[in-house]
């Protein structure tokens, strides 16, 4: 079987998944007789391209990482001009949907994905926004065409979560979960355990590509809170804003508060936790006191994680350690959206 | 779709999972549209029960729960007088095999899985036997069969690991894990750095039921180097014998080398790690040092964990968290089990 693909958004993680997909394509023929094309790219800043009968892929990476347009690779006669006419021309199975996030209202990843949907592609994204802003809608198409809607990627940074409480946790009653889903403000609150001021965390977390210019999404805990809300609304299936985990960032916590807690043998994480009670989902994004009795304790700098519990696995946790550059790589993002489009061909 | 179910075993873990399929009963028929029942059940020393038609759930739990013999239960008019008997009349479309394990021969536990599935029966278990001793041949009888042979709960007692890597890690390579798979020496290593001694510390495993009369199995790393073992048999489909892992246990580890280890903040962990390097597989179980920045640090008491390292993930743990009682309950280890059966009949 033959797929078409389309990369709506072609940043860091869409070219890793470009690169991943081309190291991988021999396994996919082997064990799963899978072999694609790449039949539309679209770019934020660097043009748009299709061609149904397959883009070169190596030429579409190399212009974009000197900086070039793609358009150059565009043989279809129909006018491109927009990510949604990518979608429409490309004549994908697939769309990779990897636009930049969009906390408040999911878009223009939301439209990307009706569209696809809508035209009979599978969809899988990276995105946080389209799962938080249209989980069931989207859910509910995919299902009406026969296709799937798949987000590996949208929390943990491409380490398998959502595909482990599918598949290997059938029939389970989750009742909470508790974790730590921000990489950069866990780097921040390590590096001012040993010290530094929170200003001087904060630079060194941008200056290593990890924290943006404005870290407000990070330090505020709006990031972590669209994870929440992402989570919530998956596996619970009862949809969640950010803005209704209305998080609590870390600028409170002062260098005193940690030097304080470390006397006593704990630390400050940002601590991201959700509870079922009866039909209602509390969820919390805040800075709590842990000590080394939690399992999020031994979660230092850029190190993740989550510990579920259910009705018949108690505290069953999922860590993705810290990486020796403190970023998480965008490999680990792509892999994601790779296995997605595993479970969705095999 | 009605599933006929065959219980070879039917000791603690047998009979909590008889006791999950039955609490779980109105999911698998509303969500799968699937129904069961037991037409054969096969005890250590109470006794055989075979009925077709069904047997009374309830009644055999109570009967062998109150000490009394089964038997009386059995409807069926051909002689049954031993477990391959139970499994060749039982009818049953799955066995499952919960028969105590063997580190030597994987028998029984072998013989009652290739009955099963070449009577056309699925075969799930627990027992770490016949993964270790039979992975290759009974996979390749179960694929000849159109059937399947899961063992979910051999390692780390239900918790999804197998199934994690299976489903949630497609196409991806892994190099290397590392672990603490062996719940017994890690409470009395834990104990021991609370000041007990190495006596003290098995006699409080044994008085709480997770150590057995005989310690050897699990403070000589058997258990842990069998484990390991049926990792590396089924995640590399390289076929490994506990002999082969060659365990070093924790009897050598005296106090004081725990308290020097403490001052240095350091703790010994019986470590379970291997790793692939080219056909080659490298593994091993001995107790080893571990500092603060390891996995294996925080692991305390009776928890228990793996860390596995791939291509396109690096370092993704799974941590199966202490009891507040330091057992693992049944229940977990017969969740594994009815995991299995749902992702035979999903």
């Amino acid at each position: 079987m033959h797929y078409k693909l389309a990369l709506i958004g072609f940043g860091n993680v869409a070219r890793a998944l470009a690169k991943l997909l081309v190291r991988k394509q021999d396994l996919l023929k082997s064990k799963y007789d899978v072999t694609f094309s790449f039949t539309g790219i679209s770019t934020g800043s660097h043009g748009f391209a299709v061609n149904p009968n397959g883009l070169d892929i190596q030429k579409a990476l190399a212009l974009v990482e000197s900086g070039e347009d793609i358009s150059v690779l565009n043989n279809h006669q129909l006018p491109i001009t927009d990510s949604l006419s990518v979608i429409q021309h490309s004549q994908a199975n697939i769309m990779f949907e990897n636009s930049p996030v969009n906390t408040q209202t999911g878009q223009p990843a939301l439209d990307h994905i009706r569209t696809a949907l809508n035209l009979g592609m599978h969809a899988i994204t990276a995105n946080k926004g389209p799962v938080v802003h249209g989980y069931r809608e989207l859910t509910a198409l995919a299902k009406s065409k026969g296709k799937m809607f798949r987000f590996e990627s949208a929390v943990l940074g491409g380490a398998p979560v959502f595909s482990v409480m599918r598949e290997a946790f059938p029939l389970a009653e989750l009742t909470s979960f508790k974790g730590i889903f921000n990489a950069t403000t866990n780097v921040i609150l390590s590096l001012m355990e040993n010290g530094e001021t929170y200003d001087d965390a904060v630079k060194y977390a941008q200056s290593i590509g990890l924290a943006e210019t404005d870290p407000t999404n990070d330090v505020d805990g709006w990031d972590a809170a669209i994870k929440v809300a992402a989570l919530v609304t998956v596996l619970w299936d009862t949809p969640m804003t950010p803005q209704q985990v209305n998080p609590t960032g870390i600028r409170g916590i002062t260098p005193e508060m940690i030097a304080t807690a470390k006397a006593e043998g704990k630390r400050y994480k940002l601590v991201c936790s959700a509870e079922k009670i009866g039909d209602k989902v509390d969820a919390s994004v805040s800075p709590q006191l842990v000590d080394s009795t939690s399992s999020l304790y031994g979660m230092m700098n850029s190190s993740t994680g989550v510990t579920f519990r259910t009705d018949v696995i108690l505290d069953y946790s999922i860590t993705l350690s810290e990486k020796p550059d403190m970023k998480g790589g965008p490999l680990e993002t792509a892999y994601g959206l790779f296995a997605d489009f595993v479970n969705v061909v095999k």
